[in-house]
């Protein structure tokens, strides 16, 4: 099939060939001097993109990987968490904690809303004893396209007077849509690299606020690959206590070096046009966004309500070499998910727009052309 | 700026990033087995994009040497050629026939038209002493989006019984638009890497039918460099007389792979549809395509007539990282040039119409917004 | 520094460019047909390079990971498993089999040595209860290079008809250093990418017998994201129950090709005569070889005694562009490494030995200089 | 075959993997502003490679194409120039010379030596009338390994007061052997992209003094391709006349940094010691260096006397994965040529050496196994 493969997944994201040349550079000595210097220019550079100037520490393991470590360094068997149930992500981050061990209140949701700020009030405040020990919550919910208010979750945790501690999942978020570490309270951001980071798969974070890191002192989950001390203690001296995944880490690099010279401001401007434009495009189909609140659009995906959603997806694929993603869980085969996150633009939205527009019609969608031409309409403004 | 620039110009085009890779590799010895088993493969398939059986000569040197060699292979101090004024690249190889010490019998034209093959007939029925050593033309004039039918020039000079030989300008037409070496009894065909053949200039190309092979034995040009018959002894065994750009030969063998497994005719079908969906756009907007015969649009580019066309291609380049070909000689600030030929798709074509759209609005160009769903329109029919 | 970088630590290795240039692709979506063409051609391949027809898990982590992972899905808190001191590697896993709460019988070592079969033995026949689950190996000490005989081994439990588990680590032996899964009844195969699989770091695998399958069953160490059976169902049909290391897995489906391209035996007979005609050169030179069994060279490594070791190594990297690996733990500074395994050749080692050849003398090691001739006498018989 | 390759002749050279990745970035539009500062950035710091701040014009050629046009845009028709036989390649361009239709005037040579200064005195002193034009020096003769003194060949011209144009190939010089365009006088500097200067074939390269530039205004050779002019013009504005070669400009860019990194007089430096590192393995092999003037003695190349030189060469090919020059022209079989120049260091000449030496070893020519120790000896001191 000619031409450039459009991946318009909500992650992983189409891969700058930037990143993909620093990638393909010698494998290096993970022990020696150059090593060294690249991992303090990395961990130099990388709390700024998580809003923190407090420890980020890196995994060679996917992002499911860091939600476990997540856990396992702050909490002990038996341990109460509240969950809510945001979309699948949510749902199996839930499910990792029971098998973990742990006590799961996992609030229910219609996976059209994020995190109700009242409702994670209400858990905790019902909480006397404090038997809760952390709430976890997905900022961007990759099933559904919607995104949590973390920072009105923290206000309501602090009017609360409540101990817990907030873990939150920023995989399809992190340098995409604002996030603010510090500034919101969070204890441990969990995050991947294969999203607005633009890495392929492969690495994943932890951000580690001071109480999180109190907390690791007395957790009694077992864990061993997943400890953030021994690697807190390398990374001083910009090494790892296991081998590293190096060419990732060339590739967070450059990476970082992209997202400094565009600025995170105007990173997260860019998906929010992005992602007004792509809504404007569903309306204007006729179509339905399956996020409701306005307050909770995600920057970084939009979710699209159509029933035989994977025929479509199918046949877009086929016809037009664009990737959309699926619908997961309880919403398989009725929403198809626009990806518009990572390295992107304007031109490659409108390609990505009109291929799906071409696909609905092809696949004998009711919608009207006009979609195209309304985010065009939204795109021509800053 | 983020995202992937749209290389939109009539070429050099987006080189796929599988071409890209098969370059990375590493140098090898031009004079070793490898080589020859590269060359000798090459060779093999690289005769089919040019529809002939006939020997291909490669220079490895751009696409203006093969020009010239077209020229000094086959005629002597002070012949007379006929060339014609289809636009501005006919014009420069017009001044290279003048230059190299050719009389040139230049057809004046409105570099809207291609040539007239009545013309061609005409200009060589006057030549009763067969004064005229050759007929050159530019298959598809890469400054204005117009085909000239070559098969119909063959049979009017055939008509004629005049001996001159047709040599064919193909740079902007070779694997992206029908083209028929042998079947057109054209005498040598002029290409170069960097349009349809997907590969980054560099590398230009003779092919060579028996008339003209049998022409440079009296051909009193100097040449050197250019000089067909040593090529020719080297290739038989795999090898080239002076160092070959062995990277470009290896991007060279990749691309030819891929118009093979994609098949020429697709490749031909996918241009043409392009082609129409561009100009139902460019009527869409209620623009004007430079070309005027429909016999003789491009398949490979259009060329858009509007005013301060120079100012509109800054706009769209700074805004939306999408490069358009400019107006070059006497279209200088007249038109842009849409190039839609290459490794490309509906998806990408989609996009930098959607660039072009947006460009021409913000630049205040009086345009129906419609153009880009009248190319969808046209995208969604095979 | 002008020239190659020589990457003769013991693993990770020199990437070959073929690999880096697979790796170099974009990114595609881990949901859709084309990776699962992939995944099912990498599992169709995978399992020969480990001598099994059982299933062999890929996780997107560092072989750390795959240590935890043998140890979690087939033991349960405060199990009994048997270590043996051989080295560095085989400390940390043993404190890794602490932390996750096991019960470890650390068997000491000189790091001179491999596991002695008969000590296996006598461990197990001294176990009448059957309390031990597991007895841990580390095939090839990356540390010491020093083999331990894993078939003796089996052969040793066997006689003993204890149930234990076999877990073998062949991190720095896989693809280096013959090895049989199947033949030898190993348990569980725990295995890295970084090294005779040619790849970066980032991939770790557990090959899985049948028995273990079964362990995995009762196991009640806590586990989610080292977790078999998801992976397992997942890979049926082609997927993984969480994102994949795209990038990797493209370099892991080059590199079992290379390898099929050479054939493993072929692959381990090159590893053999390179080690020994490093040993060659370290006797050459009036030096020492750490490993004193000559059953136990191993194939992918040279662990040399001197003093002052880093001193030199530092010297070989500066002045050289030669990185070797230092010693570890109890062996710091008092030996350097030479890793002679992955993408490897005559004429690399040769350059390797000249310059710890001319690294040794310029720090002032009295050396016979005749040890680079020693070597080259060695590579020159098959 | 396992291990990379080593491309021991004499260029193409190793291509760094710096400049490989380079050149695998996107083509960009080769009249747009990205691309003049590219440009203009190669032009600013080519110069000084060449040791002038004379303009230095760039072909999208091979070197063969950089001998054209110095003659081209130099000379008249039946000018007589002044050619010396110190090997194949001097040899050739004497004959490009005669099918240009210039008058030649060739001093026979025993292609064991380099050009006699006191010869170019007595030929010019003899020429009263001043009928010679120009005298055609090969600094770096590729074919033999010896290097002429420009030097005092200027300085031997100058005596005479003779107006002869100085024409000097440095393809296989250039970036490895001190050499100085203004300082020494040269009037046209003719060089390739393949060997100093780290690149693959496909790039060539003119340094032109303003006495050539004044004698471009008269010379009447035919030339269109090759003429200096309109690439001078369109140079000062950042762009070529006709398509250049994109991604060649980008290795360019990338290796003209490379070279500022080491620094010009260390690079030559290098070259120097592995150059004599290589004749005392020759010397300790107790064979013979082609070269018999020690005042010329290549820096680049080391060409080997032995009998039976090609069957040598395919068995070190075949077995050690090393590719060595074959002897050319009246050479032929006669001799082997090691190259050692471009992107090496001190490991990958040992290896080459080593390579050698087994090679010819296992073809059974008697040699000195001290040979690889003989070069080491001498890669130890500065």
């Amino acid at each position: 099939m000619s031409g450039r493969h459009f991946l318009q997944i909500p992650g992983p994201t189409n891969t700058p060939d930037r990143v993909l040349r620093a990638m393909a550079a010698p494998t290096i000595d993970h022990r020696g001097p150059e090593f060294a210097e690249l991992t303090l220019g990395i961990l130099g550079s990388l709390g700024a993109v998580f809003g923190t100037t407090q420890p980020v520490v890196i995994y060679p393991a996917s992002g499911t990987g860091a939600w476990e470590a997540a856990l396992v360094n702050t909490l002990s068997p038996s341990d109460r968490v509240v969950c809510f149930e945001t979309g699948h992500f949510a749902t199996l981050w839930r499910e990792m904690a029971v098998r973990l061990g742990l006590e799961v209140d996992f609030v229910p949701g219609d996976w059209r809303h994020g995190v109700d700020p009242q409702q994670v009030a209400d858990k905790l405040t019902a909480d006397a004893e404090h038997a809760v020990k952390a709430v976890l919550v997905v900022h961007n919910e990759t099933s559904t396209g919607v995104t949590s208010r973390v920072a009105e979750i923290r206000r309501a945790i602090d009017a609360t007077g409540h101990p817990a501690l907030l873990l939150v999942d920023t995989i399809s978020s992190l340098a995409s849509i604002d996030y603010r570490h510090d500034e919101w309270g969070v204890d441990v951001t969990v995050a991947g690299s294969q999203k607005g980071l633009m890495l392929p798969p492969g690495l994943s974070f932890n951000a580690i606020g001071p109480k999180a890191l109190e907390a690791a002192k007395q957790a009694r989950l077992r864990r061993s690959f997943w400890d953030w001390q021994p690697i807190l203690d390398a990374n001083s001296r910009g090494f790892f206590p296991y081998t590293p995944a190096t060419h990732l880490l060339y590739g967070l690099h450059e990476a970082l070096r992209m997202l400094d010279e565009e600025g995170l401001p105007q990173v997260f401007a860019r998906h929010q046009r992005h992602a007004e434009a792509t809504r404007a495009a569903v309306r204007g189909w006729g179509l339905e966004v399956l996020a409701v609140d306005e307050r909770e659009y995600s920057g970084s995906l939009t979710a699209v309500s159509v029933p035989d959603a994977d025929r479509i997806r199918a046949l877009i694929l086929d016809r037009y070499h664009l990737s959309l993603g699926s619908g997961l869980g309880r919403l398989a085969g009725r929403v198809f998910r626009i990806g518009h996150l990572g390295d992107f633009n304007d031109v490659m939205l409108a390609g990505t727009l009109a291929g799906v527009q071409m696909g609905l019609a092809a696949s004998g969608v009711p919608i009207d052309p006009g979609g195209i031409t309304a985010a065009l309409d939204r795109l021509q403004r800053p």
